[in-house]
């Protein structure tokens, strides 16, 4: 599998077709993402917002939001909330994982310290909250309200089970939609909203987001074991090493026979790993086709995404939409 | 000076007016501060609140909003909401300042670790935003908001100016503002805005909280130097080898001479702190009377509480909350 021409980059695509509404955002990011009275909260914010980022989920807001003919000013407004909820989460994220890079550069709980990254969260969140309260929509806040619940949820559950390779397939999926489709289902669902979308449709663009959500995130789990490409960030085994337990290694687990369990017992559980059980671990993925099947349910949920777009208003966006719900479950590499 | 029964114990009067509706709010943190999918999140956050607490932002939320006479539920929501925005700041807090008691009981940070404190704190606070929502009032949501914003932005200034006996009183202000007086402010003026209470209404019950919270972190301050009594769960001097720039430091620093100032700058900002240093600052504050001083301004801002009442309704829990504003400048000791 090679870097498709027809798959490249179709969130670039799309953040051209927005650039205008993108642009307000970068604006409003810039200005809200500071303290006229603390110095710090802009260090710390700016480091990041600097550092570039994909902007998928206030792109995703802005897309739905044009699909329905959007005017004013409040899906901007949402859009650039979504991202600051985002970014609290990668700020309290690098200090849970004591991570050391991002988005190519030294983490802020690095360059500064751990309280540093916990309290400009903390601050980015209540200024998201700031700006969605600023749309006077009960209906968009209930949305993101729900979902915050949701990702904070998902965001315990995967501590507390963390290197278990007992954890449900239902509870994966619970992880990876707070961690990923969540956000995504929110920004389409909201962004739809905001323009006036009906229930049907705002449902439609809500399962869009999370479908297209799942699939990238099994994607980029299955890229972990079969990714060539450092431009991701990414070595093959990183979540190995990490004793993480995403879907390739769940599907492995259960299809295990007796020797199997006690090998993914012993690196995975109990974290005793030893030179040679990666290529252990790519070797059963490989004979047990585990790696086949993750794919193909990247690509269902993938297609999910695709059907969902049938809904929604015939617009050049939503073509562009289908090109990012194609690419999710098959970039990288 | 003793605790006067005049004052004994006003907080408590108010539960016992207001122990009904306290009884609904006790039951819906008992409910909301939990997941159906995840233990921990009910662990973490149920050994906080069962260890108690004074509830003191929702009784000043229910006592305001019983003072125009509130029906309903949504008064109950705020009042929640208002606890776990303040449980979110503890759980952070404690991860920040390494803490390891916090109402006589080892901190979640200790029992599970930083990385539960942090999400559990997370969670609640989403947890807040869905009972704000749910009252459906975008002007409740807007004060809390706000009130959100400046708390997180008081806690990195506090950050960033920690141990650094240059900071001015306007940062010092702002940040036991943020710490304190704010939840108290927002809890008051909620209460009366749900309750319909007119715009004039709503300012005097804000005003009338954030002077009690100022008067209250004041004094807090103070028996940081003076208090002998132990159920304060505090030692005198523990801000003091915290390297904490509080306002009796600060006014000790203002006043100094040459010699002062470079044990202050000793002992704080480069923390070089010896034997006999407390009893040389102890002695400093009593020579220039500073201690005095102090306890006058905790004084004034309880005398600004007691003025705004004077714009609130005469009911029996005006009364109560006049010995609240009374008990916030005398307590202790």
């Amino acid at each position: 599998m090679r870097q498709d021409s027809e798959f490249a980059d179709p969130l670039q695509a799309l953040a051209h077709d927005l650039q205008d509404d993108l642009k307000i955002v970068d604006e409003l990011v810039h200005q809200r993402a500071a303290s006229d009275h603390v110095q710090r909260i802009g260090q710390v914010a700016g480091h990041l917002f600097t550092a570039g980022g994909k902007r998928v989920r206030p792109i995703l807001t802005l897309a739905s939001a044009r699909l329905f003919n959007c005017e004013g000013i409040n899906h901007i407004r949402l859009a650039t909330a979504l991202e600051f909820i985002h970014t609290t989460t990668l700020l309290h994220d690098d200090v849970i994982d004591r991570s050391s890079r991002r988005r190519g550069r030294p983490t802020a709980n690095l360059l500064w310290d751990d309280k540093s990254s916990i309290l400009v969260g903390d601050f980015l969140f209540a200024r998201a909250f700031q700006l969605m309260v600023a749309t006077s929509s009960v209906d968009a806040l209930t949305v993101l309200a729900d979902s915050s619940a949701a990702i904070a949820e998902a965001e315990v559950l995967q501590l507390a089970r963390q290197h278990d390779t007992g954890i449900s397939e239902e509870d994966y999926f619970r992880i990876i939609n707070g961690k990923t489709a969540a956000l995504f289902a929110t920004g389409a669902r909201v962004g739809a909203l905001i323009a006036g979308a009906g229930a049907a449709d705002c449902r439609a663009a809500e399962k869009f987001g999370k479908s297209l959500g799942i699939s990238y995130q099994i994607r980029d789990d299955l890229l972990d074991y079969i990714g060539t490409d450092k431009s991701l960030g990414k070595n093959v085994g990183d979540d190995f090493r990490d004793r993480k337990v995403t879907l390739p290694l769940l599907r492995a687990v259960q299809s295990a026979d007796v020797e199997e369990r006690a090998f993914w017992n012993r690196v995975i559980d109990r974290g005793q790993q030893r030179e040679g059980d990666l290529e252990t671990a790519l070797s059963i993925l490989q004979s047990r086709n585990i790696l086949e099947q993750v794919q193909a349910e990247a690509e269902a949920w993938s297609n999910s995404a695709i059907d969902e777009l049938r809904h929604l208003p015939d617009h050049p966006i939503r073509g562009r939409l289908r090109r990012l719900a194609e690419f999710a479950a098959h970039r990288g590499v």
